[in-house]
């Protein structure tokens, strides 16, 4: 296993133009790897705003490369076979089954193939006043985690509201994760609040780097995403992070050295 | 069940003089149950410097209330004859058991006598260059949560270091506490980047109240506790903080409507 990688975070705008947003994240994707990135991971949901009511319509049948539907997967596989030795974390798209059944869905490219799919397995369910919302309405969630084997460690999946889960992120670390990354989309009223925090405690719980990627926030549009990507250190540190609405990729070499430091210092995972 | 409570936090200095620490710890619970206060917190250790070296001098045989050693648990006592009503958490003190092992112990009082007995599970130990510390070197794990079952609904306790395990809170969350509790000492190297942190994600998680009491920091001494003691909330914002070096009292009403609200609007312990 190499000792450093460098990972890096685009996040961008999402539109209401799916092919704009494909081709806005290949255009990311391609300058992330001419940086000399490994590992390099899009936001959540970068196909169409984050909306329930238009996931159907966005939904790719992945089950069958070949269909229509397939742009941002076909995208993808285009993307990792001119970049065959970077790890391309998809962030998410709306998914479709053989029995029309839909997932928030990371797929995962390495050497031009689908290396990993991962099903966001909990789903975001918020009732307050100024803000409603319910993915279970048409999404079906996923029921297992999902661990891709680089060659810089064991890297973990979750999708934003997975954050809110303890127990998925300690399930990556029982299973020797150095990385667990989490393509969101945080709302401007839990986000400020919780975003960062959990990342923060996700990665001293377990003591390992957490890293997420968020779409950049379109101010006054139906979803406002609280467009904050970070990069976190197994202390807890921020080692990079985005500004809110800009649209931009940030790029850190990380050293797994760290976390062996950190389980010496203060050895939590041994008690 | 009350549907609000009074809790208190007292946080001092911690002395070298055993009978000094003693009496402030009176004084200060003293002054908490005349404001009115329905949930006193004293900080960890507060009989003696945290330092191990001390820890077998300090330590009290509560098996035998009547022995000379059992100083601060008669103080402790002795407060609650007087206050019956009011729940007394009292940090922690060191304990010494038949066998002559010692524990980091938190004593509860009501009604002039002991409700329960929390053990430090999880045992201290950092290895950095600037502050190494092993409570193991010294003292024996409790082996089991604690859960104090009051007017106020069920209150689960951790001391400091046991803030940083996950699957305690969880286990009081699950057994319906609506409080965590956690006397606490944390350092002046981890206290800063971590204290917070963990009370804020241990609450939001858990969605139920967390509440510290650290001793007040005294610089320059052996052991400068990071002497920050706070009350957040379920949504994980803080009702109430103290200020680093200050010795004071922070008292502030709680609302369990609270945990409700925050339960239905962010359902995340359904999935």
């Amino acid at each position: 296993m190499n000792s450093t990688t460098k990972i890096s975070l685009c996040q961008f705008k999402v539109g209401s133009n799916k092919i704009d947003n494909i081709n806005k994240a290949r255009e990311y994707i391609i300058n992330a790897c001419n940086n000399g990135s490994n590992i390099v991971v899009l936001p959540e949901c970068f196909i169409c705003p984050y909306n329930t009511k238009i996931f159907k319509e966005n939904a790719e049948k992945i089950f069958n490369p070949n269909d229509e539907s397939c742009k941002a997967f076909k995208m993808l596989e285009e993307v990792s076979r001119i970049n065959p030795n970077v790890y391309i974390f998809g962030g998410s798209i709306i998914e479709e089954d053989k029995d029309g059944l839909l997932y928030n869905t990371c797929l995962v490219l390495y050497g031009g193939k689908v290396e990993g799919i991962y099903r966001k397995n909990n789903l975001y369910k918020i009732n307050i006043l100024e803000h409603n919302f319910s993915e279970g309405d048409v999404l079906t969630p996923g029921n297992s985690p999902t661990i891709i084997k680089t060659k810089y460690g064991n890297i973990g999946i979750g999708i934003c509201y997975d954050l809110r889960f303890q127990d998925l992120a300690k399930y990556y670390r029982v299973n020797n994760c150095s990385i667990i990354l989490y393509p969101g989309s945080f709302n401007r009223i839990t986000g400020p609040k919780h975003w960062l925090l959990l990342q923060q405690v996700r990665a001293i719980d377990n003591q390992l780097f957490v890293a997420s990627c968020s779409a950049a926030c379109s101010f006054n549009s139906d979803y406002e995403s609280y467009g904050k990507s970070y990069i976190i250190s197994p202390w807890g540190d921020i080692i990079n992070e985005t500004k809110l609405d800009k649209e931009e990729i940030i790029s850190s070499e990380i050293n797994f050295d760290q976390i062996t430091k950190v389980r010496n210092n203060l050895p939590i995972l041994k008690n």
